[in-house]
């Protein structure tokens, strides 16, 4: 086998065993990076150089001194600050820009034993849909998804095991779903965005990528994640409760996700697992004005300094966060902040009632085009919420590229959403349809 | 009069005319620090070569190429970015740090043509209790207050006439009342915090000082901090409505204060105003025990990346976050978010019946001794809740040292609340016992 097909746990248990160098490791995923990135263009800053030299220095730490991720690449989108990268978040006003700091989840990676390979590309500030110059994993005519487009895509591409996203709207889930990849949105706030561009305070939240609930589980223990209750490990989908959710963004649904959906049902029932199809309140209907209300309210804040240093620099969906074309009121500001937060306890208390609930992660399979990184309406709720939320891959679209599902669960429940999303994956990778042809 | 007592706007308004250049005025406040420095000691950083330097810059800026503050000295918090200087956090972990980014709010100030002074003096990480080197500008003996320190002991010192600080729970207005100025901690996410140390998302605030309203006001502006509706400039206190509010931390105060909060009844009573005699309501008496969960759970997610890089040589107060000592369940976090949450519309209610309602910043007069910044009992509420407070100086307590009172508003009232503090001002400070001796 490759050494770059390798997940996170496997490195992990190689060089503990002795049977694997950072260094050996790291030069089959430069040599993987070397091979596909004409076709994928994943990334945004790379030193191959200094690549091997970080790996040489992780192979001269002691064994008994190794953290939990010793030698595991990490691929950083690049709004998350690394001090030794330089951190331009697709913006020409911060082009070579290349501030001295670590994002707080860079130093608790690096602190661990990771490996900071490189910069991923990523739309302007994370908050356009335009796409980077990045393709999908899976086909270079198609969009990676964003705005987490080169950590999607160099996770799907077996360039990186783990790659760091960020969400505001669905720019991690997206993305997972996209190349085929699982993807964890945390529940806001469970890991520091410290060190990572601002858009929305209330809803921007770090994401992980991996290829296996495992190595979301590793993660998941070195940014000390914990329900409340420790996830039951014996979770068997057999007696197991579902829902599946439409929610009020069905509208968007294509043929692809709506296929899915019923395949997830029929396939987890088959399982002996029973599945219930849910609503969300009718007085939430609006959840998804108000996460507007709030993304254009907050980046008027948030992109103040960037307007005001060059405005000529910065797209045109950010001027109008700025200026305040839609006239939102501050009365309507605090209105979508109250009506959101009132929702948060209501949805936990209904997602509560199911080891997971089943809602779309996007409209369909990856579309053609680069242009655009398609559509976040089945994430944006979620991440309003502030919700955990798992894409689970596994489907297929008309076009033989993947599709993946999101499991949700209340807030701090992320633990026992990745055990259920672990026994969920294991179907759905086996009998969804789509199998990864890069492995 | 010395250049170095000037306000900002005398500065904007002498500079504009031609009759003040930044550079004799940054060598007046280089003098007033030089002289004061031993005494109040408010500096993280300060290197007046390079003061010299900019300020010089500043005058080579063509007229019609100045900014609204062109010229205006501020003093920076050392827990927020500034490029060209270190930032330290009063941390040994970060002793001599120096990334080279400003934070969204420094980069707002410098385009509008402020001149960056220098770092003040701020508790570690803006979190703990424990004082800095810093004396109050009023008394040597005395704590400045904290976390902000000596952006607000520096501004009190007339050692500058602009300071930036944040506010937690009380960083902000406490020093602002200890020192005798004016302090603004707007509407959160009114201003963005982008660069500045993260302790608390949801209370996390940049805070302002100055020795005016009126230089609060062309903050404001710079800052574009706008209400729905312009704020009346025509406000009177004669036939206006206030309500006095002695809240669920009445236990905590001293006779400073409740003579103050009666002092002030009477002046509003006697100058045509009426003053109504208000109770937050009875369900929201744990507020200050949500906040204190809040700001624990927060802070273990702030607090793992210096915590897992040098346990050592964080405060033990910091230790406890990361650790859970209080053994804070999920659920209880979540709990005190939504109790929060629900609480900020409902005191909004009731704070806009009023044109300001008045309490206590303090508990009384700054104590004596360096080693504790003092009580925040008064001021978390206010930050949990999101309303923006202004202090307004003019009381003093038993020995002859400012207190001040805080008027509250509802969200995004920012503009009207200092519209109304600036009335209230001229009659606090000219009837309320404190006068300043230094200016």
């Amino acid at each position: 086998m490759d050494l770059y097909k390798l997940t996170a746990s496997e490195v992990v248990a190689r060089t503990k065993a002795g049977e694997l160098t950072v260094e050996d490791y790291a030069r089959s995923l430069l040599s993987r990076i070397k091979e596909r990135d004409e076709a994928v263009k994943a990334w945004a800053y790379l030193n191959p150089d200094y690549v091997i030299e970080q790996a040489k220095k992780l192979d001269q730490v002691a064994p008994e001194a190794r953290g939990p991720l010793h030698g595991v690449a990490v691929a950083v989108k690049d709004v998350i600050y690394t001090k030794d990268m330089p951190t331009q978040f697709n913006s020409p006003i911060y082009e070579n820009d290349a501030p001295q700091v670590d994002a707080a989840s860079i130093i608790i990676l690096r602190h661990a034993g990771a490996l900071i390979l490189g910069k991923t590309t990523t739309t302007e500030f994370a908050a356009t849909t335009t796409g980077p110059k990045t393709s999908n994993a899976h086909d270079p005519k198609r969009t990676p998804g964003g705005s987490s487009s080169g950590s999607g895509a160099a996770v799907g591409d077996l360039q990186a095991p783990i790659g760091l996203g960020t969400q505001t709207g669905g720019s991690t889930i997206r993305p997972g779903s996209f190349n085929g990849i699982y993807a964890l949105k945390p529940t806001w706030n469970a890991i520091s965005r410290e060190g990572q561009k601002i858009y929305s305070l209330l809803f921007d939240t770090l994401g992980l990528y991996a290829r296996s609930v495992a190595d979301l589980e590793l993660l998941a223990d070195v940014f000390e994640i914990h329900d409340d209750e420790p996830a039951n490990s014996s979770f068997q989908i057999q007696g197991a409760s579902f829902a599946i959710c439409k929610t009020m963004a069905w509208d968007h649904v294509g043929d692809g996700t709506a296929k899915a959906m019923d395949k997830a049902k029929a396939l987890l029932e088959s399982h002996g697992a029973t599945v219930q199809e849910i609503s969300l309140p009718e007085h939430l209907k609006d959840l998804p004005a108000w996460h507007a209300t709030v993304l254009n309210s907050e980046g008027r804040t948030a992109f103040l300094p960037d307007y005001r240093k060059a405005k000529d620099k910065l797209a045109p969906f950010l001027h109008a966060h700025v200026e305040n074309t839609h006239g939102i009121s501050r009365a309507q500001q605090v209105g979508a902040w109250d009506n959101i937060a009132a929702a948060r306890p209501q949805v936990d208390k209904l997602l509560g009632q199911y080891d997971a609930v089943i809602v779309p992660s996007v409209p369909d399979e990856a579309p053609t085009g680069l242009e655009s990184t398609g559509s976040a309406a089945f994430n944006l709720i979620w991440t309003a919420l502030h919700t955990p939320v798992v894409n689970v891959p596994g489907f297929q679209g008309a076009n033989k590229m993947p599709i993946g599902l999101s499991l949700v669960g209340p807030r701090y429940h992320d633990r026992k959403l990745l055990s259920v999303s672990k026994e969920v994956g294991e179907i759905f990778e086996a009998e969804g349809g789509w199998t990864r042809k890069n492995i």
